[in-house]
Order: structure tokens, then sequence, then C-alpha cells
């Protein structure tokens, strides 16, 4: 398979997670691992700024992850760019998963403060990856102030149900030049695969990974699900098509009855 | 992974496959050895039954396959059983993946010849896997009479359309007491994956498989796909629902903006 | 619009209706009046053999309606003519829904007692109208025996799900030589348009009208749904496309910004 | 059927229409009055600014349609600014359907320059009812700067495909105070009967009507269907369940078999 290439760092898996909902920090680093995913997002306030006991980073300090911190929580662009600089300062990294939600319920992402602040934040040097609303339009902005990837959701975050914007998410692939990773509502490997077959490079899964019984066997369902979707994609696949087409030819010893 | 079972027979892989269409029998010998499919159905008009040059079935003699002919081209319940009795003293197998279609534009599986023949061949020692409808009253019939397994359609063969009877598969799945295998119109991992996360023990492909532009690399995204669906089955997934559920926990910095 | 012709017979109405659940009899009177449905399906157990009190056929009675009784209730084809035989006797009419349907949960039906009912039933003289899976296979055997009619299922009965069976019906559609009548699932008023957009030749609903909040209005909606779906028909629709084609032309007079 | 309201102004139908794609301004006369709409929008090029031959605008100088111009064409807010001020002038009305798609080929809406343009022109005293992409954050934002409805997107226009965003679509019905009008990619009187249903206020339809084979027919189909939306909305479906739940009851007049 194709590596991904993100703003000139290379990944090998196109499974991207997060760290939010698992029991235990251990569990989490378990099923982390078995992901094989090497971008990791943190939402800033599970960091501990006054460096007391912190009860995420331990977990996520090992070679196979790169942080994402994001911004969760932050409701426009002044309060987000913020959170980034308090996240590079705490993380020393200078990657930053930007999320900008007003609304509590569904936590849908604001496009216009997302721009405004990708816009910005871009121009401080940090390497954006904005979570949005599946808007073709929109990734291309965002694409043209800087960002080094756009992150369209599937479904509202932990809904668990898949491709509800694939009519949008189809145009935004087809039309994007940098990296689509599709975030939010995936809630099955299935939905996973789908997401590398259409063409996005790579996915983001937090919830589906940690609310399930056994969140370790789950991830390596998505790992493999997300790999064979990719493969499919370069493999190129058969057309969807209306009638059938026999994959066993009729057969002629029936003459012989 | 727990292992499918069907008459008696363990199979490590839950992917099972055909022969048709490939454009040489040195490819699909390669692909089907990459899936790790372990059931192959072949059509009898493929096995040569005059002792001829035969196309097929020296690409099939592998410690890994199981082979499973299947009666495609029959039209009725009489012509099937002939079928079935040639095919099991050709290939020395009495494993049987039944098919009558007498429709050629779909070839759509016929519920009344399929459960007569069905009956009669159990009779005679077949182990029978009937090709047939997403129809959950059919199911229970077959499997009533004895067939080893029921083979319900996704969409129609060839077609790529993946799970368009899943209403039906849903109710199948849940009342059949023995293995549920979906088969034809399995176009892409995704379609393979969703059918094991459903509870299907395996999977039948072919087509998919045959015209991609790289048989052997989507075959080992299939085998992924298959084993990614089944895993996430018996890790329990989450559940689909409306609302948005914050997988990063809102934050309380912005308490020091 | 084209009248529909079933067995001799012209319907002005494509909207078929039953009368189970509705809380009053005088409601399902005014809600089947306001639907304009000109056939009434009745299950014989409504029907009072013994000439007691008669709670439903009073308010059936009346020139709008033909009385189309049903064999819902029984297991096989022995049972189901005799249950004809009955409904024929008390109802004085040969026209007759044949449900066969031995599964108590999703009341699916049994395709291989149907055929044999409606083989028998057709001799019998009776006008077969018979319930069935989206089976296209057992349509045209259907047809060839002589039923009148074919209403496959959209999806299980009461579910309201709409056309979950899509894919089959339109195959059924494309296939059949007698009049196509989609039966059970049907919960919306959109549902119904797009079985006749489709080309089915009417639908039968009867709960989503009943247990709606308001029978009549809900009534009065199905029938303009059906009637658009008709119209739509014929007329004939665009086809769906991927990319945008603009409605209105784009502008010249910005030149003159 | 309660009316629709808008700006203080009252529509007895909640169907509007386009005038793009009709082959003759007769026939688009006779399938705009046959629709019932009494909202009709127009492109601001098919109005003839130097007052020679106008092809459009005498076809739609009718006591049942109120003019809506649109912007169609313009690339940013400020050329939606002066496209708008134009548009009062020549149609005498300060009602506009407020479209910026820089894309030419999907046509998709730009929310920045959208929500800035309606900023603006809301300040200038227009009635604007923005066309967006189903972005409930967005709408809201407009909803906030005095729009007086949201126009989202079901799919691309002329697309006829359909409620494709259903998902976001039922987020912004549910949070909207303004009128959620539906617009873009209803090709089908059931996609219009659905929208309703769901609980929109109303839609907007052209290409669908323009392209049929019969444009007078389609339009008379798509105002029943918006009827029938609106009604069953107002007199509540039944929900959607998973089994069966059969209307006609079963029967014991079997016992006497």
């Amino acid at each position: 398979m194709k590596p991904l290439v993100i703003a000139g760092k290379t990944f090998n898996s196109r499974l991207f997670t997060g760290t939010g909902k698992f029991s235990s920090g251990k569990l989490m680093q378990d099923a982390l691992l078995a992901s094989g995913s090497e971008l990791v997002t943190v939402a800033l306030k599970r960091v501990d700024l006054k460096k007391q006991e912190d009860e995420i980073l331990p977990y996520l300090n090992h070679s196979q992850f790169n942080l994402l911190p994001n911004t969760s929580g932050v409701r426009n662009a002044k309060e987000a760019i913020f959170a980034a600089q308090l996240a590079r300062e705490a993380l020393e990294t200078n990657w930053l998963k930007l999320e900008i939600h007003p609304d509590p319920k569904y936590l849908l992402p604001d496009p216009i403060e997302t721009l405004k602040a990708a816009e910005e934040l871009v121009k401080q040097g940090f390497i954006v990856l904005p979570y949005i609303n599946a808007d073709p339009v929109l990734c291309k902005r965002l694409e043209e102030v800087g960002t080094a990837a756009v992150m369209p959701l599937g479904s509202p975050i932990g809904s668990n149900s898949g491709l509800q914007t694939k009519a949008m998410l189809e145009i935004i692939i087809e039309q994007s030049k940098v990296p689509v990773v599709i975030d939010a509502g995936i809630g099955a490997p299935s939905h996973a695969a789908e997401a590398l077959e259409m063409g996005a490079d790579a996915v983001l899964i937090n919830t589906a990974m940690a609310v399930s019984a056994d969140p370790v066997k789950i991830s390596v369902a998505f790992k493999m699900a997300v790999e064979a979707g990719r493969m499919a994609f370069e493999a190129k696949m058969g057309k969807s098509v209306k009638e059938a087409v026999a994959s066993s030819p009729l057969t002629a010893f029936l003459d012989e009855l």
C-alpha cells in the first residue's frame, strides 16, 4: 500500500485515532497499539496543564504514536487560537486538529470560525487539520489558506452512523489537493473500509473503539478494514451494475440429459 | 476468531470463493490462495467430464482448497439432481452448491425447485448449500429438510451492489439454526465486512475478485475485510445513535481565557 | 391517469387498503372513504361466520368499496384453501388475497405453500392476489399458474420501513405481465409515491393509516401521494445524475460589474 | 393544512419553483400554474436589464406568482450584493434568493461568502433566503444575522438524487427557528413528500419539472406530493419499527378446521 504523506510526514497507517471514552488508560494504550495508529488526537483538557497527575499522556508516550492535540470544547476562532497555543507549548508539537463546535448537542463544526482560525494558525506555523462539515466549497477554501488536510465528518460525532454525507464526501475527494481524512460517525469496520474504497486518504476513529465490549479486538478489526479498503481502492473495483452477470458460465452439460 | 463449522467440517476462513471470469487459471489460483479461501465453488461445466484437457481443476489441486461443485446452468430440480450426481462422481465430493436459476438475465434462484431438489439431494447423502433469494421462510424450510447451510443473495449475481436485501438478511440471520452464507452481489470489501458484522457466518465472492485490475491484491483486501467484520461481530459494536456523543470531553481550560 | 385493470375489473384508485388496527369501525370507514380506495382487504376472522354481531362488515357496505377477503392467520396451503372457501361463501366474492405466513413474529409469507394454494384456488375459480416475498422468480411462477396480480412486500408487515426490497421490486416490475401491488411496510406517503414512480401498479396500505394520530387526514395524504407517484411515472422523470446541472443559467450581467 | 409564513407573507403552497430549462416560456407558465406555486425564483440574467425583448417576465406576470430573484452566477459576496441591488431595481421586490457558487461543476454554495453577503443584504432591507450546504451550524448563524429562511440543499443542483443530506437536514429542521426550504436535488414527487414528512417547511423544485417529458403533468404530481407530505407531517405518522406488527388480526376460525 502506498503510504500517506501529510505536511511532509509519512504514515504507514491510514487509521487515525482518539483517546476519549476508554475505560482506562491502559486499555486505551492497548487498543491504540493494536490499531497500528500512528496519529492520535488528544483533547487539550486531558493534558494536565498544571503538571499534576496526568492520566493520559504517559500511555501515549510510545514511538508508534504521534500526538495530534485538538481544540475540542472551544466555541470560536479566538478560543481555538488560544487553545492551540497552549497545546503547542504543553505537547511540543505544532500539529493541530482544529475543532470549533458551538453546539453542545451534536458537536457540529462552525465553518466560519474554523476558516478564520485556520488562516491565522497556518500563519503562526501550525500544521492544521480542520474538522468540518462535508462541505466541498469550504474544503477548497481551507486548502487555499494552507491547511495540511481536511477532515469532513461522515455523520455526527459518536453516532456510529457511518458515511451519511457520502454524496458530498465523493465531491470533496474528487476535488481536494490535500489529504481527506473522514472524521466522526464511523462506527463499524465496514464504514471505514467504504471510506478508503471511495478514495479517502484516512479515517479518524474513536468512539467505536472505546465503547466496544472488546476495544483491543475491534481496534484490530478497524486496522484490517482500513487496509482492506485502501487495497481495494488501489486494486480498482468493478463497477456496480444493475443486471446480473454470471460468474459461473452457463453449463452445456445439460445437453447430455 | 471462532472457526466456522459446516456439516462437521471446520473452516478457518469465512471467505468462500468462485472460479468464474478470471483471465487465466494461474491468476485465479494466485488470487484464491491469497484470499485464504478454503472452500471454492466450481461450475460443473468447467470440469472436463470427458477427461480431455481440463482448464480449471489443476489450479484448484491445492491443500488449501476444498471444492464445492455448483449446479449453475440448471433450470429445475430434475436437472439439478442430475448435475449433482455428475459432479459427485467427477469431483469425488458430496458437497454441493445448489443453484437453480431459470431466468437467464438476472440469474435469480427458483425457490420451489430449489426446495424440491434440496430435499431429494439431502436424502441422497449430499451436503447441500442452496443459493436462494433472501427469503426467511424459505430458509427455515430448507433448514428443515436438512441443508447444511443457506446461501441467500445480497443482490443479483455480478452486480457488485452489496447487501440490497439487508432487511431480510437480518431476519434470516436472527432465525437460522444453520450457517448463513451471503452469496452474490458483494462487490467491495466494505460489503463483505458489513455482512460479517451483521452476524452472517460467511460470504461467497467471485466476480469482485475476478474483474478487478489486480485480482490478487483485492483478494487480500477481501480476506482482511471478512476477518475485520467477524472480529467486530465478536467484539460487539456500539449502537448507531442519532445524537452526537462527544469522544473528546469538553474542555475546562477555557476558563483560563 | 390510466386506470388499473385486474382480472377485467377497472379501478380508478391505485390505493388498496386494509381494515386492521383502526380504533373504531366508524373511523375506519371515514379513513377508507377519504382514501378513495376501491379495494379493501378484510381478514376472514373479522367476518362473523356465526351471523352474530358483526363489527366490521357494516362499515364496508358502501358502493366505493370492493371487498378482498384475506387468509391472514393460515399456516399452509390446506388451511388457506379452507379459509378461501369460507370467505367466498360468507362475503360472496371470489376475489382473494392469499396470505400464508407460518412465522408469528415477522408474518413473512411462505413461497412454497403460497404457490401450491394459488394453483389450486385458481382452478377453483378464485381471483387470486398472493402476498409474497419480493422474489422475482416466484412472481413469474405465480403468474404462470394464473394469479390475477402479485403482491410482493416492501418490508415486514407493520414495520413502516418502506421499500427495503427495492432492488428486487424493480426486477419484478420489469418482468411481470400481471399487475404488481406492493404490500406491507409502506409507512409514509413518500414510500407510496416511490412505489408508483418505479412502475408498481398499486400499493396496499393499512397500518400506516390506522395508527396515525389522524387516520382520515393521513388517508387523504396517501391518496394524493399515490396519484402523484403514478402521474410522475406517466410523465416520465429525469434521470438521477451525479454532477450538478444548473437549472438557472449562469449570468452574464456580472460583466457590468 | 397550515399555511406557511415567511417574513410576514402567507403562502398556501409549500412548493417553490424555478424558471430554468423549460423548452418554452408558455410551457413554463403552464407548468408553474399547474404546480400551484406562489413563489418562483428567476435568475437575474433572465431579466432583460436593457428593456429589450424579455423572454421570461411576461410569463410570470400572474397573480399566483410572487417573484424571488436569485443571484445565480455570482462567485462572492461583493458580486452577490451588486446582483441583489440590480434585481431589486429591475423586479421591484426586496425578496432575494442568495446563491453564491464559485464552483462551476457542482454549483455548490460558498458558506463564508454567503454569510457575509446575507448579513449585509439584511441590513440593506432585503428579505434573504440563502441557498446553502446542509450545514446546521451555518443555518443557525444565518438565522442570527436575520435571514428570513434557510435553503439547504438535498443534493447537487439538477442531480435529481433526492435527500442525500438527510442526516444533516433532520438536525437543521430540529434546530431552526426560521422556515427550512429544501432546495436542489429533488427529482421525484417521493423526494418532495419525504422532505415535508420530515418537517421541512417547503421545497424548491425546478429541473425535475422542466426536464420531464410532460412538465405540466409532473408539476401537478409535485403539487400533490408536497401536500401529501405536509398532511402526513401534521397527522403524525407511525414509527418505523423492525418487527412485523400484523394489521390483520390472527384468525381463530381455523379451530373449526
